[in-house]
């Protein structure tokens, strides 16, 4: 990394010497997990150049914006919508978690067994360590599950713009109007962060720049139905990852360039791994950059992962936001209806989410689902015991994993994934 | 028990010898625990006879009024407004919990790591053992915390009229107007359990139900500021818990019978305890019957409890509705501002808890807190990090408990408990 990334990180407030032991573990997970792959799409160089300079040149980008006057809000969930911080002329970024950081000081501000991205959020912030939560002018928290609600309490106190949105819990009417009252205050608050007025046009305007963003991604995931699937989880993941850190613009062009690429191979039936491969869909909790134990370790014994049915995934990302809406309006409404059927584990009843299940098995032509639970997420660790006994009464194979990000029960992983995969085998 | 008792329960689809088992141990506990005190005002053989008859005479009494035609409702939170169960001429009873039963078919339906509390309303249904349960004519949950809310997804399969509430979880006007809707739309599915059109007439004298039922459990409540405290915390907590089962007119009666008691006691500074014994406020989860682990350990222990800041407990009850409203709407607004004030740890933030609190170890001249957390009780256990720390910046004594309804820990308890009892000491 060159030396202004160091002023840089410095003028941050990053703890320098963390800061480099973070990228140096990251570094090197990268290179033994990612670049030791076989027969990588092309394409995926930019996912490599990105990762590279995720926390230089994007951070340096980011910083660009602020001096210019644009706004950088960050966030930790797909329900803030970034229609409307577009529509503001800001620019929102996921934030950092996916790996532990400072977990004796963080264990005094949250009870241990507190469910471990909740946990690394506050790791990053301690350990000051993610330059993006330094870079960001707001955060937006929001009431998804119980340990994030509460959790957002104290952070309050070691961030100087959060800004906390209520969700509903039940897709009933009064749901949809607390969400829609929501995202009418978000859009408020947006306005004063920027000076900027929404208008339609901007709206319109941003509605179809993230749309763009996800059938850009949608078109990527889809090409994965193919046998021999053209791109391995591990690369599917990252796309889904990045998703959530780089220009909107950007990568809607790089991913349609790797499409390109990988329809090629469609076509010429090459893959990452031969075909008639034992395909998993993975279904659960989000996995956060460099949250990628799991699929390395389902890859690696002889699998291919096929889908995410995940907020990192198909959850967040398969629906498009109408853009005909005329007025603000009108375009606001379209908004809401789009997040409304996101089928988070918080809602309850959530069929929507079973359902999207079995459609992905069946898009995906997946031989079995690995259900990933966070170890202390207890709205998906609850959901996941009928999401199995519902597949397995379909004679769907369903192997449920409860984890955190520590590697110590790598090995036992390893040896469940194994079996599972040897009983998907024909 | 009596004969006939035995057709009843054999009637209502109990186990019959799990539920032998369960009052054996039932019995065994409360004589060592409640009926092995020194000292207890007379006024409390009506507690120890709604004990003795709590699966008896109680459940004869809600069958006679299902012959009757009336219904009972049964509920797990204090959310449920008894009051418009009253005003259908329905009767509200607390659902069983507080102790482990068929936990590991329970952990076939649940997570390992949810809480005793849901695990154990599991228990009690997966079991048979909860003749409350089996004679509710509706069972009302509520979407508290994660646990709860996915829980019911599933004890929905095993109960068979399960009505489900939406609650908020912030105190905004969107969260009012949330509470207010759904407490329309239990009042309408009252109506059509019972065929029964609430008047604002029936509303008016079920708030005067209802609050004199608190008014007297308030009056015994408050008597404890006196040292020596005329009752132990131990028989005050059962009349905290008595409050969710027995008839309301009987209960108002009998305990405003002891406050009379209790009061000669104050006069003649007549104690349970020696004037000076330690004194402890709990705050935090609710303690179910016969979940009396910690305040049996804390009373062992050579301390006094003198208040609990609990579902059950003064949270629970200490507002009053208003009931100079007179028409249904406007008694229906009153019932929403009451319970819009609960301090449940669902809310964020939660400010008026921690005032709570403290306004408490002021009222009850407590020395010092113990904060009861159930294991895995998120909300709790989250807010308990921050309550602490907000006590003893204010120098007020505070110990953190994390336990379950197992006996495992006893030993340990008794440890730390002991421990800080000694701290207390002058």
């Amino acid at each position: 990394m060159s030396d202004d990334y160091r002023s840089m990180w410095t003028d941050l407030g990053l703890d320098l010497e963390a800061h480099d032991a973070l990228l140096g573990v990251l570094g090197n997970a990268y290179r033994e997990i990612y670049l030791a792959q076989q027969d990588r799409p092309e394409g995926m160089g930019y996912f490599d150049f990105v990762m590279s300079e995720v926390h230089g040149l994007r951070i340096k980008e980011l910083l660009d914006e602020k001096a210019a006057g644009r706004k950088i809000v960050g966030s930790y969930c797909v329900f803030v919508p970034e229609e409307i911080v577009l529509a503001a002329n800001a620019t929102l970024v996921g934030l950092c978690s996916g790996a532990d950081f400072a977990m004796e000081e963080v264990e005094m501000l949250l009870p241990r067994n507190t469910c471990a991205l909740i946990k690394s959020a506050f790791g990053f912030k301690i350990g000051k360590v993610c330059p993006y939560l330094e870079s960001a002018d707001m955060v937006v928290g929001e009431n998804t599950c119980d340990g994030k609600k509460k959790a957002y309490e104290s952070l309050g106190h070691m961030i100087e713009n959060l800004y906390v949105m209520d969700l509903p819990q039940m897709k009933s009417d009064q749901g949809r109007a607390l969400l829609k009252a929501e995202y009418d205050r978000f859009k408020a608050a947006m306005e004063v962060l920027t000076g900027v007025t929404i208008t339609a046009d901007a709206l319109k305007e941003a509605i179809r720049t993230v749309n763009a963003k996800r059938a850009a991604l949608h078109r990527l995931l889809s090409l994965r139905a193919a046998d021999p699937t053209p791109i391995s989880g591990l690369d599917a993941l990252l796309a889904n990852q990045v998703f959530f850190y780089d220009n909107p613009a950007r990568f809607t062009a790089s991913v349609n360039a790797i499409c390109d690429e990988l329809e090629k191979r469609v076509a010429q039936q090459q893959g990452v791994f031969a075909a008639g491969t034992p395909r998993i869909l993975i279904s659960g909790c989000p996995q956060a950059v460099p949250n990628w134990k799991l699929p390395w370790i389902i890859e690696s014994a002889g699998a291919v992962i096929v889908g995410e049915e995940s907020c990192v995934g198909e959850r967040g990302t398969r629906h498009l936001t109408d853009d005909t809406g005329r007025t603000v309006d009108e375009l606001m409404a379209a908004i809401v209806d789009r997040y409304f059927q996101v089928d988070c584990a918080i809602f309850t009843p959530n069929p929507d989410r079973l359902m999207h299940i079995k459609e992905m098995v069946g898009a995906y032509h997946a031989d079995g689902v690995i259900h990933y639970g966070l170890q202390f997420c207890q709205p998906y660790l609850m959901e996941a015991i009928p999401v199995e006994k519902a597949l397995e009464d379909e004679n769907i194979p369903c192997l449920r994993i409860e984890t955190d990000y520590g590697m110590e029960d790598a090995g036992q992983l390893k040896t469940r994934v194994e079996a599972f995969v040897e009983l998907l085998k024909p």
